[in-house]
């Protein structure tokens, strides 16, 4: 009896992509207004969602006040109100696309949960845009 | 060419959560605030989803009415405006947790369903919480 | 320069609308299945809105965090996952319907605001139905 | 590491739903309120997701700008503001359901993706009912 | 005490924007898109609040179920799945803009409402359209 | 017969708080991490209201296509992924708070509407806290 348990959560931050390898120019054509040397910003919405066991005493697969800690310690407190590519340093040698903030929480997260217990984050960067990572296959 | 027809449906009722094996001081303790043997309660948005084949004569997998009206029969007169734990027989012994209520609403729904088709069930407790069961594995 | 700055919320709870001065049969006939002794419960979304003029120093008219502050104080501590019939002091002589709620919640913030500020609340019982109360006029 | 990128569009557009090879009546009993003659019509919400590998230069499955821009291309100019049944070739012999419009999307948008690329398509038909096409299995 | 209670309805429609008084040519430049002589089609979300005083016996300015079936007998069953142009009499000569068809919602509800309450209408076109009426002043 | 129309738009930027009159440790007790010197970043979604007459030819209070296209030029075009504080040369001057934002935004849209239309601005600065302003009273 798998089920799976969801959290949305929220931070904001600044952010610019940019390819250290490449000519200014280049940036600027691949990137475009997201390569604003100056940075830009958004709210991130985050969904974590947790698929496991239910715990026959609780009926809980995971306490979702756990989870919610869980994101504010690995995630919200790294990432609200920060500049990505200045002061989360896994950014210094990664482009912050939605892709990889999505990939680094997910690796940020996984660790504290238990065995056998699957995880999916949802990331969304502008309430059109969004990333989904299940782990690698 | 299965495709996935969902349904969004609504109930609000109160609950609480509680382990009668445990003492009063463990269920304060794992529960919290969800323990208050006064009740809280939620509205529950629930999000009914139905894959399979398309019927060539309709262009449906499954009419959405006849999928409206089986939520409103099986789930919604059941369970909205009421208190789980004591007006819904199945909570009388089993913790109405997000996690179980989805198995259950998963449980009245599926029987009602055409062989072959899948069926998973979406069910948000608060806006920022939510559970998924998709059926035994 | 008046401007108004606005913070959602949320509290979960149970109650039931009761009428003591009225029959059970008329209670039932007005209330319907908002009546049920057991109780059924709701997520109240909650809109407050401060009106006034921006502090020149800050750019603020109010501090947002502040606000979210002052909400977790006089109304989420108060009434987040409780019974409001039962555990809510003010609603054992007043019906809990939504727009009692609201005004409650405005009695209990406005007082907290400066002299000169205006409050509007907002209170969603369900996502379909909502109550505006701006004070008495 | 493969991860999803999901865009969301818009496009609004009349249609109905009929069955030439039935008689009127029992298109009226089959398809209700959609058989309307004179048409009907919806905000059609529409969520295109692709699943690949990153890119490792850039950071991203696809440049969210050019998913953008394919949808605009393949759909909205296709459907926007458009009767479908009379304005949009496939559907003169095709019932333009929620299935069969997200399955029409689905063939439009598949041939522009790389080798590799996953293709998953939601189409809201209303806020409340909603279908998801992932290619044929 | 006055209160404000709002209700949340939906309908769909198809429509067309045309002044009869105007050259094929003029109207294709003023509507654009929404000249389309074979229709286009809305989700049309609907939001009607009613301001009035408090009924000490109920708690209630009006009971939200009598507003909701008050906007299904008057609205919603005379609009939804309709074309308005041809199907909904009063637009046979005037143009279903937002802003019009607002305005025959207004008409419609105001005379079942008591002396003394006040009426307003707000209409969403699109999610990102919507117009507000509150009545003649 | 005086309806308002209303556009939602969005941009995101980064931005920080912070009053150069100031010491830099007063600005960290006032602003907290809204100060962050390396700036942090949003997404705004923006609510622009236009209240006027209908105009009986078109049935329109005003084009919402014209009103989408000056919110683009007069705002999306200067805010969007910018850096308000290094960037918009009003803010050169003036704290980027949401309050601030919001009158900029309206004087920059007000001068070109009609003579008798009012103007309503509403910014999320987050899904929870969002300002409005509707011009010096």
């Amino acid at each position: 009896m798998r089920v799976t348990i969801s959290r949305k959560a929220h931070f904001n931050a600044a952010h610019r992509l940019h390819n250290p390898h490449w000519s200014a120019e280049k940036n600027k054509t691949i990137f475009g207004k997201c390569n604003n040397p100056n940075f830009h910003g958004h709210n991130y919405e985050l969904i974590v969602s947790v698929t496991g066991d239910i715990d026959p005493d609780t009926g809980y697969v995971m306490d979702a006040k756990v989870l919610k800690d869980l994101i504010k310690e690995q995630v919200e407190d790294a990432f609200d109100h920060k500049n990505l590519n200045i002061e989360v340093p896994v950014f210094k040698n990664l482009n912050p696309t939605a892709e990889n903030i999505a990939i680094v929480i997910w690796d940020l997260l996984k660790p504290h949960l238990e065995t056998g217990q699957d995880l999916e984050v949802v990331l969304y960067e502008t309430p059109r845009n969004f990333v989904t990572y299940k782990g690698p296959s």
